[in-house]
């Protein structure tokens, strides 16, 4: 024998032995009795590619992949005829290992599961910035950016233990599901508390709490009959991603090489006129640096990223998704996403961020859009965001004058265009997120601007959708960062001076705005003719907007004067809708209004009317 | 024999005999050979409709329609084995009379006439304002408003003879289609001068000249292959129309009883959560109290509409409608009265004035649209202007600095929703019109931007239409009224001291603007490429926009840079329409700019390069 022969040998054995482990299996577990029964796993370690794969209990292999990168290996397995079960993957080379795998038994009609709707009211959280429910894990070792309250772009500690602690506010103030911004692990050295630069998405982030108080706070919320709402994001992953410092191949991400920045010209990805070069800079160029930008047109990207939704629905129970930057990801990719969850569940709602200023943009990326089947496109994307009418928000309030153009002709003028969407039920109503302006910034908390625009969501056609803390008036300054329109929500931390988690705590301006907005979102919760009754609404005539929803057992008139004067006007011009009805009951006072020949409304007010 | 009886019969043969006769027959003569054989012609006379109604010749009456008012009678014949030739018709009742119809041959080929397209370069008039030809026809002893040069809503003189005299000018311009707004009898006490409130449609006003007047404008244009479009108004007639004074039926026209103001708010026509009320005051509504607002749901009226329409096709030998306020009309109704002549005349093309600002909802109008198709609807008309290229063009040549929406931007943005169109070849693309602010007044006769603008419309897709006097640097303030942007043509007038129709006449500032203007126009009229090319445009980076017409024959690239500054920058990023080019000649001074690397133009200037 030639000894340098056995040397080298040796020192491969001893390699391969000292890397004989699986570092990551992802999906970490899986569930039997899927509508699509096939499930890649990817395995990662050392090398791990230079191993045969096999597995127990006659489960069989349908395909391997293995990639440019040694330490992935791809297993794609069918998994029709596998009982819940563990069963074990073999991997062979000059040593041999094991691993085992288990497939759960999924809840009882788990594929059929009802989703958020135009019932609901959604209340949207960021939960760095909600409530510290356990002060023991605002910081973790292991990861890099460590508590620090009086940095305003910094963690403060907000965790879904303060969520928990506070669903009797939410169930009190009437909002009946809950979005919150990520929660899964985001390892950004700054910044990091608003978590769309995830690090690992199959891990809740330490400082918001595990996978298991995640679960638990969608069973809490279950409990109330309230849903939740997970924000995934598919277009990105942070730059501390695990997979993205070991990439599995060079076209995970978009390469240019590396960071490019998108243009942000969404249009590019319908514009018959657009060049390739801006349609692809668009799609394929990241949000920011720090974002590396994935590339769904990868098939193994797309199954890892589908098979996570999956994972996360069936884990913690969600009641939907809502999709980050929607309209960047690559556009055939995240159709082939968004039809393949809703594939597994049918009524499972996902709502796209989709930014865009023209309704015909907008709809083009829901679902069936007659819009997008001009190019023979569908996103299967079953929501968009009604970003028009927070448009006509942002200014139409403080518009005291009517014009040809201003006043709130523009909130008229919105859904004027309500046929080119293929369904405007399924469109989400907003004054404000956690990226815009705070309404209650803009408009200088006035009080009365607040119950028009809170009115207005909670009463036109759609899925309405607050943000943490406008529900007491909370301001912020968009124009002063991000960090300002994201404060603490007062009594979210020990110590808190105000409280307005509950009424003793609040401040009486708090009151006010809350038991207004409680009492609104309260009578919404039970009125089926404002979540699926049919819409009618009158040109405003003096700045006076008047709409009505309806359905074969009830009528309800909306009345929005918009003038700083007190106005009279005649009710015949109504009457394809008042019809027989003679008064109507005042939703916010209880009082009962005649409408019989004319109605009286203050400046800057607005009136819900339960017909009779 | 009682003697009273007696004379009550002769008064009654008396009054028969002295009214028995036709005063309007409608159309007043008609063409064999039509592809719609039937015909309808309206008798007009005292109590007609007390008269039995034959035909000789073996025409073949189809129907008789009488209304509420005895002096009408509507005569449906069937012309299709008729040939040309004269026949009678009889009216018989205590007395009996006749009356001639004559049905002419057609000009060879009439059916299958060419009309205009994006060949073209249309060249818009108000006739009262171009040219006085005939100074003996300004004022006429039967019409009410009188010749007054002074008053600036007064009538001024210009006609048809006047614009005959200067084809030369509109040659040399390298106009080829000539779009005049309506030329028929307006007998309006004021205003008459705009003439969309016409008194009599089968009647060119005399203060215009006569129908043969206009049948001789068209010939003259044909000899020099230039294209008249007639400007058709089916929405209103004036006040003083014959008619109107004894409506053959109340629902003639929409009655409130008499005039209710349109709301003007035309998304009532597609808007699914608009009241009926609303829309039907939006389309029923008149324009102005002094245009009676026509019904095109009445079929009579409908009828009537499509006849006189065909009749000046075939009278004048017309090559194209431009119709006004287009989706002011009975929705239906303007559908049917479309789609009547575009059967008669399949190549026949029709552009609708649909003054809105949003192009999905410009969109629903034109033929075929993918966005009427939404709600099964479809106008049938051929062309719609391009209204939100027009809202661009208010403000963008001032924005100096780019914005996320500011500058290039707005122009880029115009054509990133073109696909929502049926049909992008045929909109109809201008800078101003005679309804809108001068080009020239809100640039202050920057001539810079003068040159930007008009570049665009003549090498985007489209039919460019420019309006008279814009090619001499003519201003005119909107907000001073309408007859200040309607001011006369230098040089129309006996006195002139401006004569801006030839060279010589022509100010320095003047010839600056037409030989451009020319130059331009001229080039553009042999340009398929730019005819029916694709298009490829770039997102406007620093204010600076790039796009290029390509056929497979040829390759033009044009560059604006709206900045002030002379800007340089690389071509490397438009490589996929550069190819293999090396270079490129200017259009408009010949010279070849060198495009391997880079180019550069100066602040606020065009560039329309050949490639080669």
């Amino acid at each position: 024998m030639n000894f340098k022969k056995n040397l080298s040998l040796l020192v491969l054995f001893l390699s391969v032995s000292a890397f004989a482990q699986i570092d990551k299996m992802e999906p970490p577990f899986w569930y039997a009795g899927m509508h699509n029964p096939e499930l890649q796993i990817m395995f990662y370690g050392k090398n791990i590619a230079q191993y045969e794969a096999s597995v127990s209990n006659n489960v069989v292999i349908k395909n391997v992949v293995k990639t440019e990168n040694p330490n992935y290996i791809f297993i794609t397995i069918d998994t029709k005829n596998t009982p819940a079960s563990d069963f074990v993957f073999s991997f062979k080379n000059k040593v041999a290992f094991t691993k085992k795998y288990t497939l759960k038994a999924r809840r009882p009609n788990s594929a059929q599961r009802k989703s958020f709707d135009s019932s609901d009211m959604i209340y949207l959280i960021m939960p760095d910035r909600f409530a510290n429910g356990n002060p023991n894990n605002d910081t973790d070792k292991s990861l890099n950016e460590k508590a620090d309250r009086n940095t305003p772009g910094g963690r403060h500690g907000g965790d879904i233990e303060g969520i928990i602690k506070h669903l009797d506010y939410l169930e009190e103030l009437g909002v009946t599901a809950l979005w919150s911004t990520p929660l899964c692990e985001d390892n950004d050295k700054t910044h990091s508390y608003h978590t769309y630069g995830q690090s690992d998405v199959y891990r809740i982030d330490p400082r918001y709490g595990t996978n298991e108080d995640y679960a638990r706070l969608s069973a809490e919320l279950k409990k109330r009959n309230m849903k939740l709402i997970k924000d995934y994001v598919t277009n990105h992953w942070g730059a501390e991603h695990w997979m993205y410092k070991d990439l599995p191949t060079y076209d995970w991400v978009h390469q240019f090489p590396g960071f490019s920045q998108s243009n942000y010209r969404m249009t590019t990805q319908f514009d018959t006129n657009a060049s390739a070069i801006d349609a692809k800079n668009c799609m394929d160029g990241w949000f920011v640096p720090s974002m590396p930008d994935l590339n769904q047109s990868n098939p193994l990207v797309l199954n890892y990223l589908i098979q996570n939704a999956i994972w996360w629905i069936e884990y913690a129970d969600l009641d939907g998704f809502r999709v980050d930057t929607y309209s960047y990801n690559d556009k055939v990719g995240i159709a082939k996403w968004t039809k393949a969850i809703t594939d597994e569940y049918p009524y499972f709602n996902i709502v796209g961020e989709v930014w865009m200023h023209d309704q015909a943009q907008m709809s083009y990326w829901q679902k069936d859009s007659p819009i997008s089947a001009i190019q023979s496109y569908n996103s299967y994307l079953p929501s968009v965001m009604d970003f028009t009418l927070h448009d006509a928000f942002g200014s139409v309030f403080n518009e005291d004058k009517a014009s040809w153009n201003d006043g709130m002709i523009k909130v008229y003028d919105n859904f004027a265009n309500d046929f080119l969407y293929a369904n405007t039920n399924n469109l989400l109503t907003f004054i404000e997120n956690h990226d815009t302006g705070r309404f209650n910034q803009i408009y200088k908390n006035d009080f009365k601007k607040y119950q028009m625009a809170m009115a207005l969501i909670a009463t036109v056609r759609g899925i309405p959708q607050t943000y943490y803390g406008s529900e007491i008036g909370m301001a912020g300054d968009k124009g002063k960062g991000d960090a300002d329109i994201r404060q603490d929500f007062p009594g979210g931390w020990n110590g808190d001076k105000n409280n307005a988690f509950v009424k003793s705590g609040r401040t009486e301006e708090q009151n006010k705005f809350f038991d207004f907005t409680s009492k609104l979102f309260q009578w919404r919760k039970n009125k089926t003719v404002i979540h699926s009754g049919k819409m009618t609404h009158y040109i405003p005539e003096d700045n006076i907007y008047v709409y009505f929803r309806y359905d074969d057992k009830e009528t309800v008139m909306v009345v929005i004067n918009n003038t700083v004067e007190t106005k009279t006007f005649k009710t015949k011009r109504f009457q394809e809708n008042i019809k027989n009805f003679t008064a109507g009951k005042d939703i916010l006072t209880g009082k009962s209004i005649d409408i019989k020949n004319e109605i009286s409304l203050e400046g800057k007010s607005v009136l819900i009317l339960e017909l009779n």
